[in-house]
């Protein structure tokens, strides 16, 4: 049975990992820490995925660069916070690069073995020399115990106000395997775009193309269904390294070891999930958080559609703010979806409470797409509660699919409305 | 030479239509203008289109079976607000039919020669005997002169803030031509979903085939180009009616008359255009209007989405709403839409003005891709003017597209965020 957890106090660490965070001037505040290794005592096995945005910033393209000539050979993750070198040109690019050579050179890694990950502002110079000046700090800095940890994931931080970890264990081919985990947030970044960044580690042996599958299908059931505000970044990445420090067989596609890749993909699923989680419930401005469930879909795709069009509606996100019932926005901005459904078969029920393991009983709004008779007050009562569960079932299919985000507000208009100086 | 207006006592009015708005009763303030009639001493050639969203209200769908059936023979357009009769199943069709059959018994018209447009909370049963109790009223109401349209364009409005109207007149196939109408905004209705209403009435001697087509694209070019939140109601409606009274040749696509047809397409465009940008401009909450020029794309459509996508975005519209010159939010907008463009190409410059006819010096905030220096009080100044141009060139390409949309401010959360109750 895996166990996950999500303080950092209770993290469990996979063998071989090191962490340090520190502050190498990149933020302006005196001793903000805006600089984190992660590095493994010997080369990973990685896989990634990255922002769909055409803008995709330099790190973003160096790592793919990396990951297609070096998958099997990843030893360590840089990440800037403060400057997201991004709409930096080929400067930029060259920036970026120089950074993970100096890491290379200061650790006595092979050449492309370093990830880069850099979320700040946008348009500005990298100042890598700052980085650089840094690396023996960073050096004495590396712990491989839940203080390293620590730091690491809060120098990553941006507008984040705490601290995004997990990790998950359990057994994989008969071995006791970890995952563990930190992200930043969808916050925006003053004085520009949101950025998600999470760098995952893992002492389970697997090779490259297994991990991608893995990581392709965690990222399915966990980033891919978050919504803050609809928007995507130009650094959006997530990274995972596998040092097969566990000793499991390997996992390996070819080798048809489906069922320890299926026990590896869940635990990655679990970490990448409480990572996703924890991104929506400290969206900007956010004051709950919302599951979106949505089913009866001829497929999970079309269900998806139905869940993401309700996410991103400002209409159901402000309604939500407001703690107001409004079936008419939901149902509406199912409409819009696009997606194949009978609106006479729409079932509506919300619910909200303190976790989404201690629900209220759920409140019926709508049946056979007609709305229904409530008592306002237990509404109320629902909408009250920090997490809110909207279920919306709309015929016979097979097709579900969950989303998370968070409501509207006026802090979110307030943060994001500022003026850049 | 067309001839615009947008103020209702400079209005000019086709030959044959007459107007009233009058209290019936759905609106719970006592007085408050709920009902209007529209009819036209002759039988008209009709066409609409309407609302996506596959939650379309009844008399979506009665508008629908009208225009199959009788797109020859409509006379009259009959507007309620305060009950938009939407999610209200067999019983809301019903009532829409009944309220079209008593307009049509009182004032001798032929069966199916009724529009029905409908406005305001959803999931309530229309009362559907206050409209038929007050038609005697709206018969005494009728007038073709200016105060009758002001009435008429009044009782349609829920949480419009003004009146929204606009009539052009000019040479068609050798005869002059009026086109006029009036629209009511995107505006959010408590305690539902925002409705997007316009009838536009003609003299032009037109079928229904070219009206279709003419009608088509002028909505392409106007309505079709507005955003407010992205959401699209259960109501959306656009008619338009031509009684054939301006005497010109007949307009018919089967008679090649293309250049009649152009000419016509021209003034209707002109009219929709002037209707959606007044809906805008009265967004709930808006305290700017943006116009979002794009080019450089493949093709219109490309280009068309990439003007969407940055109209869309709420971080754009929170930075427009905070006076932001944040070129980066509108360069990730641009690299969401998923269009095809190299993003080293882009060039963006931003102007603003008291109206799109006197505008400041564009200031250059994008070359090649990469930020450029700009003066923050040049930027600032431009950003405190009521209207905003975004001008953002991506490549060589022919495709050009420009969407109007306006901010989101704290008063959109708070209008949208209220309780219904």
């Amino acid at each position: 049975m895996a166990s996950l957890s999500t303080e950092v106090v209770h993290l469990s660490r996979p063998a071989g990992f090191s962490f340090a965070g520190i502050h190498c001037g990149i933020k302006k505040t005196a001793g903000a820490p805006d600089l984190t290794l992660i590095l493994s005592e010997t080369a990973c096995t990685a896989a990634a995925v990255f922002t769909q945005n055409r803008y995709a910033a330099a790190p973003v393209q160096y790592d793919q660069q990396l990951l297609a000539l070096n998958p099997d050979g990843v030893q360590a993750v840089l990440v800037n916070s403060g400057n997201a070198n991004a709409v930096t040109g080929s400067e930029g690019l060259a920036a970026t690069r120089r950074s993970a050579e100096a890491v290379e050179a200061t650790f006595g890694l092979a050449p492309w073995s370093t990830f880069v990950m850099s979320t700040g502002v946008n348009g500005q110079p990298l100042p890598v020399e700052r980085i650089e000046a840094a690396l023996p700090h960073l050096y004495q800095a590396l712990r491989p115990d839940a203080a390293g940890f620590e730091a690491a994931a809060s120098a990553i931080m941006t507008t984040d106000t705490r601290m995004k970890v997990a990790s998950a264990q359990g057994m994989v081919g008969g071995a006791t395997v970890t995952v563990a985990g930190m992200a930043k947030g969808a916050g925006m970044i003053h004085p520009n775009m949101a950025t998600m960044l999470a760098a995952v580690v893992t002492d389970a042996n697997i090779d490259s193309e297994a991990l991608h599958a893995a990581l392709k299908q965690a990222a399915d059931e966990s980033f891919n269904r978050i919504s803050v505000d609809g928007d995507t970044s130009t650094n959006d990445t997530l990274v995972v390294l596998a040092n097969g420090l566990a000793g499991n067989s390997i996992i390996a596609r070819s080798n048809d070891f489906s069922r320890s890749l299926s026990e590896f993909t869940d635990l990655l699923t679990q970490v990448c999930t409480a990572l996703a989680q924890a991104i929506v419930r400290d969206g900007e401005g956010a004051t709950r958080f919302v599951s979106i469930q949505v089913s009866g879909l001829g497929d999970d795709a079309e269900a998806h559609r139905v869940a993401n069009a309700i996410a991103i509606s400002p209409l159901v996100k402000t309604a939500v703010y407001g703690g107001d019932a409004n079936w008419g926005r939901i149902l509406m901005a199912a409409g819009n979806s696009r997606a194949n459904f009978d609106p006479a078969l729409a079932e509506l029920w919300i619910s909200g409470g303190e976790r989404a393991d201690a629900m209220l009983p759920p409140l019926h709004l709508v049946s056979s797409g007609a709305p229904l008779a409530f008592d306002e007050s237990e509404s109320a009562h629902r909408f009250a509660q920090p997490e809110l569960l909207i279920d919306l079932r709309l015929g016979p299919g097979a097709g579900r699919a969950t989303v998370w985000t968070c409501d509207l507000s006026h802090e979110y208009v307030t943060v994001n409305g500022s003026y850049r100086t």
